[in-house]
């Protein structure tokens, strides 16, 4: 649980080097072998950038979330035309339950004289639970999962599957990010948010429409202040943490918008990064689980490589 | 993810009413109806009370550690001579890896002069990473687990077992604790613990002795703030929590010790709360997933009910 000095070897080694991996390659090696399109930029249409806290506040920062419009196109358009009208500014994290979510939204949600305005956006949207399994270019994982007979990746996001019922859905893994609601299935509209940040509620999977997931900053999420109220709300109001402002990256400058790139999970690159997860080749290990599970593969990003000058 | 009239009003039934509960019950109803006997007081002489933060720092706060002699009986037996030596009191938790662990032990371990005395505890232990399997009093989870063959609870620790090499070790569970360890694998004493705060890191499971599992408290270190240096080391020694004392109970009044309950889990209560979460009741929920994993079915706790004056 110390880095140890032969891991910093093998890393200084494997930095050092851009010959091809060996053939059974830690994570690490892995990464390191890989290739400039085994990563993709972030797509600046369906990439959110929320700035949390006032300007100086320590608990403060940002949190970098890519929407899945592939699984839930109508929320997921619902929650750009929320942006970009500002709904979001000036709103707060109202809830961090332990081992389970953060929330965020608008406090005065249930009132009808003080709740924010939605403006252009829907009120009222359908459920978005699942989508059809058939034509989803699914990566698949071939080790067991007790939740979904066929589990894998499609973009970077966890899907889990039902093939006899050709339904799929986005599996509830950490950092994954839902459009919270009351017990009308349909009652979301992508206005009040939470983000997973304990062990994954798979429990929650096909119960409530997922809408995307966090590539940094979750753990800014998760190391808030849990809330003393029911269901870890906040129950001082002085508790909650500001949202500052939500951006689209595409509203923001180039050169604002974070650089960062996801490792595409369609290539043979994430397929050894899965193998060297299963059986864990650093010298730390003395047994090898030959499993992993699909909530324990956590997808890379990386900063953008600058330029060539 | 709100808490919605329909929940309050059916919580607010079971409260009032102590009649059978329903063929189907919910967690709520099922807990609601449990006997006295389904629960169990603590043991004073392998449960710890941590005590972390100065007077009066807010990010302070207890933390409740039951220790699992019958799986480490050398990690837990030294961690005791520790204990009641103060080996951990004026210590600090140095570790904070989001998504993984928190950890916590003596800044100065590397340093031969200002490294803390051990005192009377032993240096060296064996590796406790597993037991037989065969003896073991084993309330079986019968839901599939990728990790291993069979999974289950020993007395509320979650144990994963091969039956045919007749192992069994504790799983790395959201909120278990365990001994940190160089390259070695007996290089750990029990004298740097960390505890899961993310999602199960099973990966780990046969790697590392697993000493214990926080009761209460864990709220309190996966909400501490994330280190910057590698592996969520603190970079900076003012970000470390100081840990005001540890504890055994028994080296406490009997007033002093906190007065808590854990549900058995050799009882038809325990499986009963499982089926509750496998296929669940409450109206919020559209789906039952027909599934529970060995790391999702966390053990109640509660207030031991005062006796009749």
């Amino acid at each position: 649980m110390r880095p140890s000095l032969t891991a910093l070897a093998l890393a200084l080694a494997a930095a050092v080097s851009h010959a091809a991996p060996p053939a059974k390659p830690t994570a690490a090696e892995v990464l390191q072998a890989s290739r400039a399109d085994d990563w993709r930029p972030l797509d600046p249409g369906r990439t959110l950038l929320m700035q949390l806290g006032a300007t100086g506040d320590a608990k403060g920062g940002e949190v970098l979330i890519e929407l899945a419009p592939r699984f839930a196109p109508r929320h997921v358009a619902n929650i750009l035309t929320l942006v970009r009208e500002r709904y979001f500014d000036g709103l707060a994290v109202l809830r961090v339950q332990d081992n389970y979510v953060a929330q965020w939204g608008d406090p005065e949600a249930e009132s009808a004289e003080k709740a924010r305005p939605l403006g252009q956006a829907e009120r009222k949207l359908p459920a978005e639970f699942e989508v059809p399994l058939r034509g989803l270019p699914l990566s698949r994982l071939p080790d067991v999962d007790g939740w979904a007979q066929v589990t894998g990746w499609v973009d970077g996001f966890a899907v889990a599957a039902d093939p006899r019922a050709n339904r799929a859905w986005l599996a509830h893994c950490y950092g994954v990010v839902g459009a919270g609601r009351d017990n009308p299935a349909d009652s979301s509209n992508g206005t009040e948010l939470y983000a997973v940040i304990g062990h994954a509620p798979r429990g929650l999977d096909r119960n409530i429409t997922v809408v995307g997931r966090v590539l940094s900053g979750i753990d800014l999420l998760s190391s808030l202040p849990r809330g003393g109220a029911n269901m870890g709300f906040y129950d001082q109001p002085e508790q909650r943490l500001a949202i500052r402002s939500v951006r689209v990256l595409d509203e923001l400058p180039p050169d604002q918008r974070p650089a960062l790139q996801v490792l595409r999970t369609d290539t043979a690159t994430w397929r050894a990064l899965l193998e060297a997860r299963r059986n864990r080749r650093e010298p730390w290990f003395v047994h090898r689980s030959g499993h992993i599970g699909l909530c324990n593969a956590t997808v890379p990003t990386r900063p953008a490589p600058k330029p060539a000058s």
